[in-house]
């Protein structure tokens, strides 16, 4: 994997770049949508080729136990099984793992029961790797221990301590040099945890950097005050990926900050409670007053789903639990995404994110639901 | 409308020929995906289209209750409502208004509470026709009485009774010329009730003729036998449409006899709950032994499910609730019936429906599972 950043904006830390994995070129800042089952729900590798999207990012905790890694392995790896032959980013679950609430944490990794059969499990990075290895993503990422509280600092002590030592391990045993493996950063709100976690993963020289354990309950002010910090203590050639959010408006702060790759599985969630993102807003295509509206979701939209379809039609199939509906509002969802990121781009490159962010955020205020 | 028979098997009773609607040419004998609420449950209209489809059914009764006429009125019928510029029919909703447990039937019509909101709506035959002609389909149905026993003469009696009395009451108030009114004919199992209806609505003169009143619980031979005489009392050259059933045997053995037109909901039913339509055979697709097999659902299909996945992803997909799993093999279900429509029109034309007949159900009969 190669990492190269092509512009930096003017007025700000914003930068647009490209990585290239074996599966093509992912000009970044990127949106990932979130393939958790190696799929984007509602949506075929298909439609998200059609879009533009560039990568994915699945789950290997969540493959592990369904449908199983050596199915995944048999069929040819996670490209061939859900056919598609671009970019993917495995996390490794460290995340989900930690977020179950029957977990047990050893120095060795982590024991927990399948919420599948019930059976245990016992994860360590060594283990975390070779599941990564054999589901085939083109960016795969270290075993990382995600405090359950933002603001116990001896449980983040104790997940940087452990993060930072599986980590070595997760360096140490990767030999598929098909793949990059990155490291995730642990530490909460607290400067001295972060700065210790990025010095001993920067000593193991990881190509890029998952920011982890954020938006975890800490209030939205000490998560951008954190990424900053995060952002100035690690080498500007580094990939910058801020796990887990992407909503627009983070999006846009974020990239501000020079973030340079995101994963959000709102995106595709809110499409199927009948959030629409818009260039005007969000709106709740559900509600009544679409119910005759001859228009398409977003009148500022090109994607297949506004040239065909309208708000009306829409809103009848999703208020009528037809799964259609969910299907044709999650791909417009990503395609806003998509467009939504390109336009980031262009901004940057002509200098002139600033401009368009503010815009952004005027035009998207506006929308009263 | 137009219809004319091209070609009658030399063989059979089997005939190929071609609806002409407004929107275009309908081959048959000809399948109808099931667009109850003016969608094909997980397809869109441009799947339809990329597999072929050239006409659907959807529901009056149903699009009534939900969204609405007047919201289809104001969009501008059902094929803009849909974004379908092919055939559509539209079932008068008589058999789902019948099927209510709370109907109550007068001599003007069905009197029924709303499953919605509870509210109390009368439908007379004159409602019937404005509301399909608000909704616009190529096709429309006479508002029948489907009897709730089949081997009720008395209830049979008065359905046929009632069902002629609406049905010229339908003929006398549609006025929209781009729409064909289509008879159904009711009378259960009896020879002498449906000998009745048929002459009575045959003095209407309509160019098709609904199959109504059948598969509601009476024996298939049963159903074979009546169909066999329907078609007998019948002019030659009309449209012979056998309302709500389809499956592969059925519609080889319905064909056989002469009819025209299909619409079954459980070629798609069945898709949602795992089951895969093959030439070697119907398949339970969640079944554990295609949980690492890498041949496409149908390794005899070349529908881009077929060409672009495996069995062991969509099972993965089902298995998990994933939208796209039940979309995938909705759209592989729809294909597989409008190829093997394709098939059995090309047999018709070559005299070799028997044939084909004959091997499709001995190919069909081998699969175990």
């Amino acid at each position: 994997m190669e990492f190269k950043i092509l512009k930096k904006d003017n007025n700000s830390n914003a930068r647009t770049g490209e990585i290239i994995t074996n599966h093509g070129i992912v000009k970044t800042p990127c949106f990932m949508p979130v393939a958790t089952l190696a799929n984007v729900k509602t949506l075929t590798s298909e439609d998200l080729k059609e879009i533009g999207v560039e990568m994915i990012i699945t789950n290997a905790y969540h493959l592990y136990l369904k449908p199983g890694i050596e199915i995944i392995e048999k069929i040819g790896g996670i490209h061939r099984f859900m056919n598609w032959n671009r970019s993917i980013v495995s996390d490794s679950g460290g995340f989900q793992i930690f977020s179950l609430e029957n977990v047990k944490i050893v120095e060795e990794g982590a024991i927990f029961k399948s919420k599948i059969d019930g059976s245990t499990h016992f994860i360590t990075p060594k283990k975390a790797i070779e599941i990564q290895e054999k589901i085939g993503a083109d960016i795969i990422m270290t075993f990382d221990y995600c405090p359950k509280n933002w603001n116990d600092y001896k449980e983040v002590s104790k997940s940087v301590e452990l993060t930072i030592k599986w980590a070595k391990i997760c360096k140490n045993v990767h030999e598929n040099e098909q793949q990059e493996l990155f490291g995730i950063i642990q530490g909460g709100i607290y400067k001295d945890m972060r700065k210790k976690c990025i010095e001993e993963l920067e000593s193991l020289n990881f190509k890029g950097y998952g920011f982890g354990g954020l938006s975890i309950g800490e209030p939205y002010q000490e998560t951008l005050k954190i990424t900053e910090f995060i952002i100035e203590n690690l080498p500007y050639e580094k990939v910058r990926y801020f796990m887990g959010m992407g909503m627009p408006f983070q999006i846009l702060e974020l990239v501000e900050m020079g973030i340079d790759l995101f994963d959000c599985g709102m995106i595709t969630h809110i499409a199927r409670t009948g959030s629409t993102l818009t260039w005007k807003g969000k709106i709740n295509i559900k509600a009544g007053r679409y119910k005759d509206d001859p228009n398409p979701l977003d009148p500022d939209c090109d994607c297949y789903v506004c040239k065909n379809y309208t708000r009306s039609y829409i809103r009848h199939l999703i208020n009528s639990k037809e799964i259609t509906g969910l299907r044709l509002n999650s791909f417009h969802n990503v395609y806003f995404m998509i467009q939504f990121l390109k336009r980031i781009k262009e901004a940057i490159i002509s200098d002139k994110f600033i401009e368009f962010k503010k815009r952004f955020e005027n035009d998207w205020k506006r929308e009263v639901e």
